[in-house]
């Protein structure tokens, strides 16, 4: 394992062979890292029955082929459910049930936009999910392009009537500073409300991807509270860019923008849980779990069909191998992760009383490409600053498979509900250079989805949640 | 200069300075290498000129902007064919004029294709260039997947009533194999035609290129002789790969084709021609070409604007430095290249006297990548060996740009038609490893076009132009 950061920490370092370095903390983790050392045998045990053969990438057909997308409110992803409960019960796991969850009802109708100054030609768009839609005749106006807040701003009384597009390129992918959606997706997530604001007809952003094939990807917006609202739609980065060229050489550019989308009243769905029960402390759980819900578009297949069926098919290489752990894994498969978290947000309330002893909740929401890293966060600094060095030690329990690393950061949407109680979360994460050249876009298909690679995604969840809900102490304590 | 590959020759090479080879034949052609030499000052006063600023791109905003794809028969083409005599014209270019030609008007009208079967889901299409369309109720058939001509044949009696899809993956660019766009297109090309003979009601074909973001490319079919025709369309990578999938797990699909395409009567067009005119010897030509029509969806921005307008601005370049060559060169933008070459071939007819004084034509129809190569073709090999050589030499004098190779290859589908009379045919080929990424694809927009790439081909372009029309003798003569 690699030495920690952690400077709270008295270590001594001793280097065996080749750069093989380990760290061992005086009080209480050098025992935590032995007993972790331990499961190296099953460890290996679980990759193996993994990598040799078993039915994620199969059960992504299920998902994605014979189901397809599955936006919350529609009928595939109450399709999903069911598959998800049958599929779980058909594997053999324990408590198997579909929990109750309101979700959010957007639908998009038919949609367009049309350049028709200086020239006419249809453009591709899609709409932004929640938003309103335009009059039947559509909106007809011509277009402001804008980098960003600051050069709306400048534009004062000019956005007036208008349609504002803001045209502001996602940064390519590089290994040092990854994919910098956080700084990107803020156009799509506020546009329409800062337009609204200044009395903009609508709002067009760049599509948030750094590669595209006139291709785009669309995602919430979110209005902010007491604006008026206006509707909003991404387009592609090649028909951005047309538009900015036209504006820069002083042409007027027209458009017409038609979407019919609404938000209905909210629909039935739920999440779907199943289990492989802990021998010795049941009511203690690790939370193993990914989103079934998705676009309307595309297949859904990294974002998140992988992580469904990760999680599904951990507990499954799991049960074949007789492993059952002292805790209970749970597998949970979010609803309505894409457009409201009613999901995380209705399994905290209904498993309030229950959380407490909940040890532990990944989430697996970045698609299913070469497992590269756990993220871990806890509100308790000390109990996150423990629980990442155990998880070094516990991927290194992997690393057969490929070296992976351990941050203090973010763990996932979903689980990120069950924060303020205290549990300690994760996400479990991949190398993700192409993930947003994919991600809410009609390309996001399951022949994007390497099996070998989705199976080692599954190895490795199922290393991770066997030791955490197995280890004499929960993840945290020293 | 590198040394040639030429075995007939007798040759002695000498080495200078720092891998400096200079190969030199016995028999005249010491002389003609001394004699391209000579230009080396002013090939570096081209590129220069070029390369500090041109209008290269502003004239592909022109076309692909301001004007949009232009398929035969369209008002677009027509826009282009105006604005490329205005735009040579107000350069100053001599004898600028549009050269009538009647060319194929097809017609795409609106279509669609849905999966019916196992569960609904529109897949992505564009139909093939020159198919017949399907009845108003669309064509709702079984799909039959197949890798090629074999698998097809070995159907036997099942093809008939069936839609059948040809699903061969394009392998990825290689530097050592390129493209294989050669291979890859003859499902496209060929295909309606052989399922016709089956008795199959419709073909559909795995886009032809390696990369895809749900991406359709379309491209020209050739119904053959004395066969029934049936529609055909071109999916995507990812829609061939769905179906292919359920059909491997036995999972029958239905879908639905609706094509309203059609060929209607024949369209006036033109080639436009525009000239530098020689000095000494006038009536002898040496043709820079590209096609100024394209398929009827993204910008035709690498096929084949940039080839238009390197043509138009190599000589443009040369006419701002009042470097007037010995002979003419002839810009010659192409009509119907994508479907048809009526515009080549009209040409080959109306200047079949002339063809004679026809030194060279060059064809940049490749993308505006970086320059790359030429390729050289003559109907007499002895006169292509020679300029093999000689365009190795020219080659040299544009070294500050890059590297460039020339091989004996095919030129391109227009000046090919020059083929039979004899004219020494040539390439302008770039680095190729994206080009089918965009080719005949929504996704060919401008942005894709770096500026300074296309400013290196028009420095190419421009250098070799005036050399080949300067030089005392013929190219391909010793």
């Amino acid at each position: 394992m690699k030495s920690g950061n952690t400077e709270r920490m008295l270590r001594w370092v001793c280097l065996i062979g080749f750069g093989w370095v380990v760290g061992v903390t005086v009080g209480g983790t050098q025992q935590a890292t032995s007993t972790i050392e331990s499961y190296r045998a099953t460890a290996e045990k679980i990759i193996q029955e993994t990598m040799k053969g078993n039915d994620s990438f199969k059960k992504l057909e299920g998902l994605c082929d014979d189901i397809g997308h599955r936006l919350s409110g529609s009928a595939q992803l109450e399709q999903a459910v069911v598959w998800a409960v049958e599929t779980m019960k058909r594997d053999g796991q324990e408590n198997v049930r579909a929990e109750p969850v309101m979700v959010p009802h957007w639908v998009r109708g038919q949609e367009s936009l049309a350049m028709v100054k200086p020239r006419a030609q249809p453009l591709v768009l899609l709409g932004l999910g929640g938003s309103i839609g335009t009059p039947a005749e559509g909106i007809n106006a011509e277009v402001l392009v804008v980098r960003d807040e600051a050069e709306l701003e400048s534009l004062g009384d000019r956005v007036k009537g208008k349609i504002v597009l803001f045209n502001n390129p996602m940064p390519e992918y590089t290994v040092e500073k990854g994919t910098q959606y956080g700084t990107s997706v803020r156009f799509r997530s506020k546009g329409a409300s800062l337009v609204a604001e200044k009395g903009g007809l609508a709002c067009l952003v760049r599509s948030v991807t750094a590669s595209s094939l006139r291709s785009p990807h669309t995602g919430a917006l979110r209005y902010l509270e007491d604006k008026p609202k206006v509707p909003a739609a991404a387009i592609t980065l090649e028909d951005a860019e047309m538009i900015s060229r036209f504006q820069a050489r002083g042409v007027p550019v027209g458009v017409t923008l038609k979407m019919e989308a609404k938000t209905l009243e909210p629909a039935k769905s739920a999440n779907v849980v199943g289990e492989l029960r802990g021998s010795q402390w049941p009511d203690e759980v690790v939370v193993i779990s990914g989103h079934l819900d998705s676009w309307d578009i595309g297949q859904g297949a990294h974002d998140d069909g992988g992580g469904c069926v990760q999680a599904m098919e951990a507990i499954n290489v799991l049960r074949r191998l007789n492993l059952r752990p002292k805790r209970t894994i749970r597998v949970v498969l979010w609803t309505n992760e894409e457009n409201g978290l009613a999901g995380a947000k209705q399994y905290a309330i209904d498993h309030e009383a229950e959380l407490v002893k909940h040890v532990a909740a990944i989430e697996s929401d970045g698609g299913s490409f070469r497992p590269k890293e756990y993220s871990v966060e806890c509100r308790d600094e000390a109990r996150q600053a423990v629980a990442l060095e155990q998880m070094k030690s516990i991927l290194d329990l992997v690393s057969s498979i490929g070296t992976m690393t351990v941050e203090a950061d973010g763990s996932g949407a979903d689980v990120g509900q069950m924060k303020p109680a205290g549990v300690v979360l994760m996400g479990h994460n991949v190398e993700a250079s192409k993930y947003f050249d994919y991600h809410h876009s009609p390309a996001d298909t399951i022949d994007k989805v390497d099996p070998k690679e989705l199976s080692q995604n599954v190895a490795v969840m199922a290393t991770v949640a066997f030791v955490l809900a197995d280890m004499p102490k929960r993840v945290g304590e020293k």
